[in-house]
């Protein structure tokens, strides 16, 4: 038995902004008007941090198949090294479950169901589940560090701490 | 009138060689099974060169409107201080007009149909078009560099150097 159960709110710029950024195209008015008038540029969504402890930049596609139902969450992880982004490839809704850096705190989880049309940030250190795609095989553009150093730590959640995910 | 047409080729990994790499998920032996079981990391897929110069990495989404037709190659650029790439998030295909670093040599302009699940990584220095979305408005997420310094050289192509292109 999971102790406890959630269900996802939206994500938004604001309640996410504990945990990293939103990658959205939202803001118009502050998009840049580029190539001579063809192109608006959504500048620079996202605080990409990858560069500590001699890390570089790296690009990769993750494809990810859902989890068997119910959903439940007995795992997070972090990057203590470097930020990770996510952009969906694949027009499915995916869930975002984070925790604050430092010590997990498992009362401290949140759960967010993510738009086709909405990446995420995690600033460096925040607590996450690996990528969970809704439904069906998901494909995710990602952007992490790579580099020297162990820039990934683990926790098993107790059962008591375990969260199960009601969609709503 | 333009000076020559040109038919756009598929993109491969080896045909785009000289230029960057494709980013696409067909080397599945080649992935990584990480998140237990659960994803395959199509890991490290372009060399992504941001650092030059106090350089960073910076994530931003392209909307591109699709050229008036007949679509008429007139203007080149390139970025001398870091590699750029580009991945479609609107499922459809795209073109892809590049030439080889250095001076640009009009002649050397060839032209690549890309499909909607790939995506390009311009080298530090490849001759490029500004993104070209076809039929309709497209979304391409960028990874570019951010930073002090000129990054941006254009040439605009005389009349004789123009190229059409043709859909076959």
């Amino acid at each position: 038995m999971s102790g406890k159960t959630l269900s996802p709110k939206p994500l938004t710029q604001s309640a996410f902004a504990p945990f990293g950024h939103v990658l959205e195209t939202t803001d118009k008015d502050a998009a840049l008007v580029i190539n001579e008038g063809h192109t608006l540029r959504f500048d620079n969504l996202a605080d990409l941090d990858l560069l500590n402890d001699q890390g570089e930049p790296c690009v990769s596609i993750f494809r990810s198949t859902p989890l068997a139902s119910p959903l439940i969450i007995r795992l997070m992880e972090c990057h203590p090294l470097g930020s990770q982004t996510f952009y969906p490839l694949s027009g499915n809704p995916y869930l975002v479950v984070v925790a604050p850096p430092g010590e997990l705190q498992p009362d401290k989880i949140q759960v967010f169901l993510a738009s086709p049309n909405q990446g995420v940030n995690y600033h460096t250190g925040t607590w996450h589940h690996y990528s969970l795609a809704l439904d069906r095989l998901s494909d995710f553009l990602v952007i992490d560090r790579r580099g020297p150093g162990n820039n990934l730590q683990e926790v098993t959640l107790a059962e008591e701490d375990q969260i199960r995910i009601v969609m709503d």
